[in-house]
C-alpha cells in the first residue's frame, strides 16, 4: 500500500467539510485556531512515520492526553485506577455532573472531564507530577524535545474553569480526590494545554498498536493491558459520539476539542488527525471524515 | 489451535461461577431454565462447527435476535433504519424510558428494547412478517430446519408485557411507530421467544464474521454493513455492560435474557455462549467467564 | 364587596391576553376550541354563585376531573390512596415518565397524569365505575343535570392515547393498576372528557372551601382531609408551575387543558376561570391572568 | 386561645418521635448536637412571645437564613432576584446539581443550595456584606443583639464544603455569579451557621406574618411581596418535602439542617419549632411533629 498516497487521499476527501463545524472557544486561546488547518499522520508499528497536510503543525492535544494519563496510571499504579472510575460508555456530555450525582462519585469512565480529573489525582499522588510525567512520555514517544505545555493555554484554562472546577468539587464530595482540588486542576490543564503535531501524537500512541511496547522497545503495559486501553477508547474515546466514531470508522480513538483525533489499529500503527472545526459532540468534523475515508480505502477497521 | 480443546477449557474456567447469578424470572417459562447449564459453541469461517458442554441444547435467544432482525432490516430496507433509531451507548438500562423522553422517542440503539421495537416494526413494514423472516433467516443458516418460536414463551412475554407495551405506546406517541402497537409487539415477541442451540446461533451469526456472506455463499450485506453491525454490537450489544464487555472479552457480542451471548471474531468466526444465570446487567456470568478465558488463551480479539 | 363588579373587572384584566398562549391541539376536539372565549364564575360557601363573559359556557374539564376523582376515592376508600401515590411536585412535566421510572410506579402526586391514572384505577375499584361517580357528583354539586361526558372527547383522547397508554402500562409493570390498562383508561378518559361550564365547576369545587361539606349539607371529606387535598393543590395543581401559580394567585387551584382553572378560597368560596388558550406549562394564560387580578384586588389569599 | 398550653402540647406530642431520625453530621459541629433537645416558640403579630422546652437555646439556623437573605435581597434589589432564579418546587434533594444542568445555571427556586448561592450573592453586591446584613436583620427583629455566626461553624462548612463549591462553580460556569466564587461561599456559610433560638427566629420573621411590616413599624417588604415569599416557603421551604409538609402543617415554612423550622400564620404570628433529628429529606422529625400537632389543635393553616 502506498501509504503517503492512501494519506494525501484521506487530506482531500476532508477538504470539502474543513468549513463545517465550529472551533472550541470556551477559552480564547483555542478559539484563534484556523479553522481550515487539516494535518493527518500515519505511524507504523515499525516505527515509520508518514504524513499529509499540515502534519507538523503542533496543536493543542486536549483530551487526547486523558489517553496518556490512563496509559501512565495504569502502568504506574496498576488496577486501582478501576476502583476509582468506571469503564462504560457514559450516553452523556462529556462535561455532564448528573451521573456523578446518581453514582457517588465514580465517574462512568476515564475519557469524560470527571474520568480525567480522578485520573489525574492518582497519577499526582502515583509520580509527585502528573503534568510532567505526561508530558515527558509524549517527548520520549515522539522523540520531539521541544513538545512542551502552551502557558497561555493552560492559564486560560484555569481562568475559565469552573466547570472543571465544579466536577473536581463534586467528586471531592464524594471522597474520590486525594489531593487538593486546586493541585489536581493544575495538573489537569497542565496536560491537556500540551501543544504536539499530528505526526508526535501518531508516534506518542504506537505503544498501543504494538500491544504496549513503547518506542524503545521496553514494555509499558501488559499485552492484556494494552488492549483493554483500546477497548474503552472504543467504546467511550469520542464523547458521546463514540457508537458513531465506530460505526463510521471502526477503530479505537481519542478526540479532543482541539481538534485532534487519536486512533489506534492493533498490529498495525496509529493515525492521527487534525482539524480544529468541531462537530456538536465534540469531534473534528475533518478528522472523523478523513479517517473515515482512509479506513474505507485500506480496509483497516478493527471489525 | 486445537479448537476443542480451548472450547472446553473455557467451559472449565465457566464452571465456578455457575451458581453465581440469577437465572431471568420476569417471566415463568425463563424462570425454570437449570442455572447450571452451560454451553459454548465455535463455527468457523468456513462453517465448521464446535461445542462443548450443553452446546446442543436449545435456550430462549432472547435480546440475541435483535441482531437478526436489525441484519435482516438493514439488508431489506437499506439505511432508512437509521432514520428511526441511533446508533450510541445509551448508558442506561435496556428497558429504560427515560432518554427515549429527551430524545423524542428515536431509541438510542437498535439493541435497547425500543430500538428492537421500532426495528421490528419496520422489518414488519417491509417484509409484512418479522417473526417469520428471523425465524426463516435463523433455520437457513443453522441448517436446523426444527428451529422454531416456543409459543409458551411468547405468550407469557405478552402477558408479562407491560413494560414493553409502555415502550412501545411511547414510542407511537412520538410516531415513530407504523404498525399498531399489538402487531410490533407480537411480531417482537415473535423472535425474541425462538429457541435455538449455542450450535444453531454460531452458524447463523456467521455472516458477521465473513463480512456480510451467508451460509449458501450469497451476500445479506455489504462488507461496510457487516462492519457497521459489528460496531455497533460492540458498543452497544451487551446492555449497559457493553464498556465492560468489550475489556473483558474484546469482541463484537449480543447477550439475551435467556443466558446466551454471541460474540464475533470478524474474519474467524463466531462463538455462543450459554448459562441462565445472569449479572446485576443482565448478561449471562457464566457465559462472559467463558468467552473471557477464550479470548485471552486465543488472544482472539479485535483489539 | 360587589362580586359582581370584581369579576367583571378581573375579565376585563384578561381580555388583553387572551390571543397569547396556544389551545391544545393534541386531540382535535380540543383544538377546535375558540381562543377568544372566556368566563369566569365566583361561588360563595353559602352556594351563591356570580359570573362574568362565558361563564355558563360548558368546556372541557380535562385535569380538573382529577381533582373530583381524588376527592372521591379518599371519601370512599379512605387513607389507600397515599399508599399507592405521593403528594409531592414533580418539578417535570404532567405526563412525563421519567420520575415513574426512578420511583418504581409511584407516581409523584395525584395531578400527573400517572398519578391520576392510578387514582381512577383505585375509584374504578372502589366504586365499580369512576366515570359515573365523577360525572354524578358534578352534577349533584352543580344541580346541573344535564352535566355529562363528551363521547366525542373521549373518543378522540383513546385515539390518541398512546402517551397515557404508555404510563398506563408502565405503572401496571410495577404492580400499581388493580384494573385492566383498557378499563383504566376509558374510565379516565370518561371523567377527562366532562364538558361543565365555570359556574359548574365553581359549584361543584364548594365542598373545598366548606373544610369537606357537600351542597346537601352532608360531609364528604373530614375538615382535615379537606385541608389535605387544598394543600396537594396549592403544590401540585398547576402542573410544574404551581409554584408560579402560588406566586401570583396565592390559592389552591387545579387546571386542565381545556383551559379552564378551579381554585379555592378556604371559607369563603371557589373561583373558576376558563380560556382555552395555554402557556407552555399547559395553564390557560386568560385563566391566571383573571385570578392574579381577582385576588390582587380582593386580597383573597391563603397568603 | 391558651397560647402556652397550646404550646406545652405540642411539645409533649413531639417528645415520643424526638430519637427518630438523625442528627445531620456533615459537619463535626453539627454532629455534636442533642438529639433530645427540644424547643417550640410562637412569636403572635403584636410581638408578644410565648415558648416551651428549650426555646430560648441558640441552634445552628442553617437553611432557615435563606427565607432571610431572600427577604433583603427582594427589598433592597427588587425583582431582579426572579432572573436569576426560579419559584418552582424542584423535586430533587436540595444539594442537587442535575436540574442546574438541563436548566443552564438558573436554579429551581431561591431555597435550594443552587438558589441560596445566588440570593446571598447578589445581595453581596446589593449590600457589600451578605453575612453581616442578615445578622444585623436577625438582631434587630428579635432585639438580641449577642446573636451571631458561630465561627467553627462557619470554619467547619467551608472545610467540608466540596459540594456547594461545586454547587457555586457550576453556577459561575454559566455566568449566574457576580463575585468571586470563594466571597460569595464565605458570605454563604457566615448566615448559614448563625446561631438564633426558636425566640429569636420566631420574632425575626415576624415581617411574614404581619404582610411585611418590621418589628419597628416600618415596611421591609410590600404586601404581595410578603405574601409571595409565603407562596414560595409553602411550595419549596421544606426541600423535597414540601408537599408533605403543606399536607400534614398546612402553613409557609423554612427548614434548616440544624433542625429547626420557621413557620408563618399568615396574620396571626409565627411558630419556631427545634430538634436536631432529621428525617430523610433533611426536616426535623420533632419539629414536624409540633407543628403538626399545633395546627390540628388551633385549626391554625392556611387551608
Amino acid at each position: 500500500m502506498d501509504y503517503q498516497l492512501e494519506l494525501q487521499r484521506a487530506v482531500d476527501a476532508a477538504r470539502p467539510v474543513l468549513g463545517t463545524g465550529r472551533v472550541a472557544d470556551y477559552i480564547p486561546a483555542l478559539g484563534a485556531a484556523d479553522p481550515t488547518a487539516f494535518g493527518l499522520a500515519l505511524a507504523t508499528v515499525d516505527g515509520q512515520v508518514y504524513g499529509a497536510g499540515d502534519w507538523q503543525v503542533p496543536f493543542s492535544v486536549q483530551s487526547i492526553s486523558k489517553l496518556f494519563s490512563l496509559a501512565l496510571a495504569l502502568a504506574t499504579g496498576g488496577e486501582q485506577v478501576w476502583h476509582r472510575v468506571g469503564r462504560e460508555p457514559s450516553g452523556t456530555p462529556f462535561n455532564s455532573l448528573v451521573q456523578l450525582e446518581s453514582e457517588q462519585g465514580i465517574p462512568r469512565n476515564p475519557f469524560l472531564n470527571s474520568g480525567a480529573v480522578v485520573v489525574t489525582d492518582l497519577l499526582l499522588t502515583l509520580t509527585g507530577d502528573a503534568g510532567h510525567a505526561v508530558r515527558e512520555f509524549l517527548r520520549a514517544e515522539s522523540g520531539n524535545p521541544r513538545l512542551d505545555t502552551d502557558p497561555q493555554v493552560a492559564a486560560s484554562e484555569a481562568a475559565h474553569g469552573h466547570r472543571n472546577a465544579a466536577l473536581a468539587h463534586f467528586i471531592a464530595s464524594y471522597g474520590n480526590l486525594e489531593n487538593p482540588v486546586e493541585a489536581v486542576l493544575a495538573h489537569y490543564y497542565a496536560h491537556c494545554a500540551i501543544a504536539a503535531s499530528c505526526r508526535d501524537l501518531a508516534l506518542a500512541g504506537l505503544f498501543l498498536a504494538r500491544h504496549g511496547i513503547r518506542a524503545d522497545g521496553s514494555r509499558l503495559l501488559s499485552r492484556s493491558d494494552a488492549k483493554r486501553i483500546n477497548a474503552v477508547l472504543l467504546t467511550c474515546g469520542t464523547y458521546d459520539a463514540a457508537g458513531d466514531f465506530a460505526f463510521r470508522v471502526g477503530l479505537p480513538g481519542k478526540s479532543g476539542v482541539g481538534g485532534g483525533i487519536l486512533a489506534v489499529v492493533p498490529g498495525r500503527g496509529t493515525l492521527c488527525a487534525w482539524g480544529p472545526a468541531l462537530d456538536r459532540a465534540g469531534n473534528s468534523v475533518g478528522a472523523v471524515t478523513a479517517l473515515d475515508a482512509f479506513t474505507t480505502a485500506t480496509g483497516w477497521s478493527v471489525f
